[in-house]
């Protein structure tokens, strides 16, 4: 197949505008076979949006056809985030990664990564470019990156998501650009780059003060001569399914709403509110809805990920501007985005990762965090990524670079999961990855408990009365009294032979109901 | 006592320059009478430096009659962090405190928490003046601030530590000074002071790029309207004794040497290294001491205390500028300090806490963090405040605003406590302070553990052989052995029923041994 049996030839010229690099237009067969064994790619995509859809199953089937060959070929795949089966699925499927990081969400990976055939690095997203540039991680052979266009001087229009993609062009020495038709051209001017960073002691103030500033450039900048190959490919983006908001979403929304209205009331937060970061998933979702309806506005969003809820907030113009670093959509908010993009264009800024999740910036904004989680300890620390303290589901994501930088920092999941056999609040958490300093709210379908300024104690008995499911609420008071009479110190009392009781009585019996 | 008696009026009319005052000169007694029940107070001090050193005790004494007359009086106590036992200790002694925050290391207040008779709240030492200003805390009645000094214009020449002085002058309603003659005049001109905080949405960059830049004024401001109180004293700050580095600390020493040299040949660190982040105690202070024989010059420091560890170096010009909150000497210590005070006070920098710990400064600024910990499980998690799970030690004081935004971030401890009964790296950390995402390296005398770029299992390996203590190590390697064999996953494989069975096999025996 050649490349313009893909993509048409006007549609080609007009997306690559850069003379000189027609002759290296090629297949993704023909790209992938640059590829060797033991390469690290840094890839894009964030999300589900913006990763390159055709390099990556041709490699998977090089890969495939080598280990037939009883060749060893893997590959170590860096990306910026989460990405799609048609990457993450099919590489892992074919046993070709080496190491993964910094973010999954796939479930072949996971699966892969939980019967221990494949390494995984779970990092702080605004991190990792800190960390590749430092060295450690080596040397970074190959970038393969999605894109919009290629303007005539040569600079990258990028798709619907920045990632690290910046710092992937910058070291790699070779680069592969899927130039993908099925973005609209029209997101050209919707980035802002930031060319200012630097390894320390070279670093200067981010001189950005308000979610919708623009500090950088609209393009990537690439090397031409790095530019190995140009591969033509028309396909959509995951579709990021949008689900209407429900009974347990609806009622964990109208807590958080009441919550900051709580807050207005007495001064503590604008009416305007802060700039919002919002998870990932329904719940995130659920509370985005709510507040269209709410009276707080005109908001803002300093965030990683503009899904559904928010570009409805958007189009409402509750909200005025969003910062992040990818568009993750339904195929209606797709549609929607495309029918209204010159106007999306000047209120949605996406950025590097470094920068949507820099704890420089979410600090000096004042965020207000709001992430899912798994579990919740009654101290009010937070597992956001073990499921029963062994199994990764996903990743920490940006969930650390929010909580800890945010203003108030919030935490949202239903009380119970698995039809009620697992309580997602616990005597103790399985896994830890944001502490009791971190967490400033904890809210179920059931309420919301305020843990600021309370001590570990008052915080546990206002996580069980106001969080925990009815039916494991008398469980956690027990468990609490009778660490309160036994534990070695009454700071945090534990009674740690059974303080992960739960986990491992649901891992036996499969349910965390006692008896 | 009249004032006058403690401190001659010659010295009084040299540090009170300020007209208007001296009818609010009084006596430590006459300053608590001021203070009522259920206040809120400010007080100053950090890590035994700077802290009020007589209106406490009078203060304890008051609320000891009041108790003895069968009258309810508690006040609640925000500071920098630790103070010392003519503080917190009396304080605590005379249950007088209500609610403690944001940090302890005393014991009696340390033994009145674990028996459940104070509340306390341990903070980020670098959110603490955010949180109360947003308000949630409450009002704050009073500031009680040692000086050194006052200005003709009113300005308030800090003392050994700056803490949240400005944050607690801001916003009390009124000012009780202690004006501490023991303090040199000549720390006039050490400290910068930034009056350029501002809550969200009105924050702006802070425009500092190097340890040494000075962004703020040398003085404190105070409304002269609000001072009630001048109380003289001439009291020695608590004095923080300098161990000479021994067998186990110069081992973890030489480990971190080595690093940092394998690190600089590698092209991973500039020759000068980072800004130096440097923990309390003796593990630090081996290093620091250390590195004065080291080839890496000239240093800077960027962190929280200057102990005499740093101060040698500064003298050396090992380290040629240090910014600090708090100066925390051995009596020798202070006596080189004074010795040298006119020098020592062009290279040393005293800033608010929320600028010494901002993660926005220590992020760019890329300290090298070292921090000592209680604990540390095989997945590199950290505990550093919980003695088996429920007894709080001292607090996470600064370590996790420095250890997430360092460059390299580094825990050390020696691999056993208590005569070896204990193993300070277990199968799982009985309570995290900081997670596996944010800890770079662990040292022990046994070695030292890279973890950067490894995944749980690999990092797993690491820490026993090269961390652990010879006597636990196969204990660990069968631990993890039998997770590997039993978890069900792989990412991170823990065996929940015995993760936790080292410390409840110390608290019930004595020791962490088996069998």
């Amino acid at each position: 197949m050649k490349p313009t049996d893909v993509v048409g030839c006007a549609e080609l010229a007009d997306r690559i505008r850069r003379q000189g690099l027609a002759g290296r237009l090629m297949s993704a067969e023909e790209a992938a076979a640059l590829i060797g064994p033991d390469s690290t790619i840094g890839m894009s995509g964030f999300t589900g949006a913006g990763y390159p859809k055709a390099v990556p199953a041709a490699l998977a089937r090089r890969i495939t056809a080598a280990h037939e060959d009883g060749r060893q070929f893997t590959v170590s795949v860096w990306t910026g985030a989460s990405t799609a089966p048609e990457l993450d699925g099919l590489l892992a499927a074919a046993d070709g990664i080496d190491l993964r990081m910094p973010y999954q969400s796939d479930p072949v990976s996971r699966a892969k990564i939980n019967a221990g055939e494949m390494d995984y690095l779970d990092l702080h997203l605004s991190h990792v470019a800190q960390v590749v540039w430092e060295g450690f991680f080596g040397h970074l052979d190959l970038a393969l990156v999605e894109v919009a266009g290629i303007t005539e001087a040569g600079e990258l229009i990028p798709s619907s998501s920045v990632g690290n993609n910046k710092t992937w062009l910058d070291l790699a020495d070779r680069v592969i650009l899927e130039l993908n038709t099925w973005q609209p051209l029209e997101l050209e001017g919707m980035h802002d780059i930031y060319y200012g960073t630097a390894l320390p002691p070279h670093r200067k103030p981010i001189q950005l003060a308000s979610p919708s500033d623009r500090i950088g450039e609209p393009y990537l900048r690439c090397d031409p001569d790095k530019i190995v190959a140009v591969v033509p490919t028309h396909a959509a983006d995951r579709k990021t399914e949008f689900k209407e908001p429900d009974g347990e979403t609806v009622q964990i929304a109208g807590h958080m709403l009441e919550f900051l209205d709580h807050e207005v009331r007495h001064g503590r937060l604008p009416r305007t509110l802060l700039p919002l970061q919002s998870g990932v998933g329904n719940v995130a979702n659920a509370v985005l809805v709510e507040l269209d309806q709410g009276p707080f506005q005109p908001l803002t969003a300093y965030t990683e990920v503009i899904q559904d809820g928010m570009l409805q907030l958007l189009r409402s113009r509750t909200l005025q501007a969003a910062s992040a670093t990818a568009v993750s959509l339904s195929e209606a908010g797709t549609a929607e985005l495309r029918a209204n993009i010159a106007d999306y264009r000047t209120r949605i800024v996406l950025r590097p990762q470094e920068i949507s999740n820099h704890p420089e910036l979410v600090r000096r904004l004042g965020a207000l965090a709001m992430n899912g989680m798994i579990e919740a300890d009654i101290y009010g620390n937070v597992n956001s990524t073990h499921v029963m303290g062994s199994r990764i589901q996903n990743g920490i994501g940006g969930s650390g670079d929010f909580a800890r930088n945010a203003y108030i920092s919030i935490f949202l999941t239903p009380s119970v999961a698995k039809n009620g056999a697992i309580s997602c609040i616990v005597p103790m958490v399985s896994h830890v990855d944001h502490t009791e300093h971190d967490v400033h709210v904890i809210v179920t379908e059931q309420g919301l408990a305020d843990l600021r300024g309370l001590s570990p104690r008052r915080r546990a008995r206002q996580i069980i009365e106001r969080c925990a499911h009815p039916e494991y609420r008398d469980a956690l008071h027990d468990y609490f009294d009778r660490a309160l009479a036994a534990a070695p110190g009454q700071h945090t009392p534990h009674k740690l032979d059974e303080a992960l009781s739960w986990h491992t009585r649901y891992l036996s019996q499969g349910t965390m109901r006692a008896g």
